[in-house]
């Protein structure tokens, strides 16, 4: 049977931005919003607000920024089932900036926090909450937390109007035992919120990793499509549709949209599992250092970067 | 702690050769051996051996034959750690080929076989046992047994004199609860036996369901180099080695192996993840399909290949 709570949150082009700085055309936005809305995704994540004080317009597309009017070029009114977020990180946007939801076609806000930016990100959502949208707090880089600051942070969570909050695994080096552990830990501690899974694909753990956080309570699943996102990727939308029973979801209108838009962009920018990604997960660091070697001519030299980061370990 | 039973098993050459009928020149034979006699792997499974009255020399190369003038040619008297393993098919050799163990390099012989040939494949399992070979059997296609043949099957195998015995994914059909609930029904049943675990990564599972077979009881454990083996390939060695914390095992001598030999073949030969795989995993069947799709000039119509995939199933 089905777990009929499940709610699917594709982020192809918020996650899959970070490998192009956001400059998808109004047609690849367009595709991959059709087929969200075709296959029965809950909601796509479009990109982050963020403020022109924080990025340059020149340097990064619009769904770095999301306003309003290139929200509506791609989507009008939305009037479909699918909803749409959009993600802002603490300090990159005034929350003055933020429009009341009955102004947006946006319905969902995601708080992007570290976790000592924990209250900040519950002072972010609640705002966001009371401009009316539903909210939810994504706690990055939970891999290199200490147990204390995390069980601290929980109860702020539980304590706050925050209804949904996040399991994420930024640097794609959890196993599926840290995934069960960190389930138990986060449902525990917050019984009446809806947990969500985003997962990174470095070890070849995205998909089996979000399967075992359902088996362990996620309602709220990120996924994108062929795994579109930072380094090796996320968990792939294709996957997770094939493997979600709900009869709500269909698997075709998923491989319309890889298969016109998101598999060709393979020509144009890399992601995906590779041996550096691979390296940087098993060793629990960030993929800064494996994405700037898959940038350099030294791409294929693996050798080369598992010394360089066995060196720097060494060093630190 | 890391579990001392456990036993590496590469099958680079005898799984990767179904991509290119064994065709791979001694220097990247010698390669992977050398990687996996430095890395600490225990297995390396160098092909199969067959009867050249079942396939012809012309088209397959001798990793399909397993000659021992071959494999010396490689191995010398190979007096390393690694043992190793060659596979048979039954019906496809001639059991006096096999020549006792002491005239032969090779330390186990791994018999494949379909349900329907359990006894014959215990035959020749203890056939190989009395000639002085350790020996094993993989059952394939375990995902279309019926329960009932599986349930009597290991009955057999129980009883047999084989102490080693693998569940293998043909398909790449089986999530980590298939894995978890069939490696209970086999150390229950087999409670004397050695089981392994043989994964395909149709849906991006084989190594997550290697690590939930070890939880579970494997210790035999087939991976092979950056995951080459039939089409979507196999449980990546590089990020097994890079899990198991048994520190008998390196990493580096697999990424020396990658780099040279393994990641440049991408230029001959395609395995690995494609949606085309992932879709005949998820359905449960043979990927002959969906090889046969990749081989063609329709490979990347993802959508075509579903389309074709679903009528036959109404079809059938």
């Amino acid at each position: 049977m089905y777990k009929k709570e499940i709610k699917v949150v594709d982020c192809t082009i918020r996650d899959g931005g970070l490998m192009n700085n956001w400059k998808f055309d109004d047609d690849f936005v367009k595709t991959i919003y059709k087929s969200c809305v075709e296959a029965g995704v809950d909601y796509m994540e479009i990109g982050y607000k963020s403020s022109e004080k924080a990025y340059s317009r020149k340097e990064n597309g619009p769904w770095k920024f999301c306003e309003e009017s290139d929200l509506r070029r791609i989507v009008g009114d939305n009037k479909t089932n699918t909803k749409l977020s959009a993600m802002i990180d603490i300090g990159r946007i005034e929350l003055e900036a933020i429009k009341p939801k009955k102004e947006s076609v946006l319905d969902m806000i995601r708080v992007a926090c570290y976790i000592h930016q924990i209250d900040k990100a519950i002072y972010h959502a609640e705002h966001c909450l009371d401009k009316g949208y539903e909210v939810c707090i994504n706690l990055m880089s939970v891999s290199k937390v200490i147990e204390h600051d995390l069980d601290e942070a929980l109860k702020d969570i539980a304590k706050s109007r925050v209804p949904n909050f996040y399991l994420v695994d930024s640097f794609g080096s959890l196993y599926s035992e840290h995934i069960e552990s960190l389930m138990k830990k986060y449902s525990t501690a917050l019984p009446q919120k809806q947990i969500g899974i985003h997962a990174h694909n470095n070890m070849q753990m995205a998909f089996a990793n979000t399967i075992t956080a359902i088996i362990n309570g996620a309602t709220m699943l990120d996924a994108t499509f062929l795994g579109l996102g930072r380094g090796a990727g996320n968990c792939p939308m294709e996957c997770l549709i094939a493997f979600l029973k709900n009869p709500k979801y269909r698997l075709l209108p998923i491989l319309e949209g890889i298969q016109s838009k998101v598999h060709p962009l393979h020509k144009d920018i890399s992601w995906g599992y590779h041996i550096p990604y691979m390296i940087s997960g098993s060793m629990n660091e960030h993929p800064k250092e494996s994405m700037e070697w898959m940038d350099s001519d030294r791409h294929d030299d693996f050798v080369g970067f598992l010394k360089k980061m066995h060196d720097k370990e060494i060093l630190e």
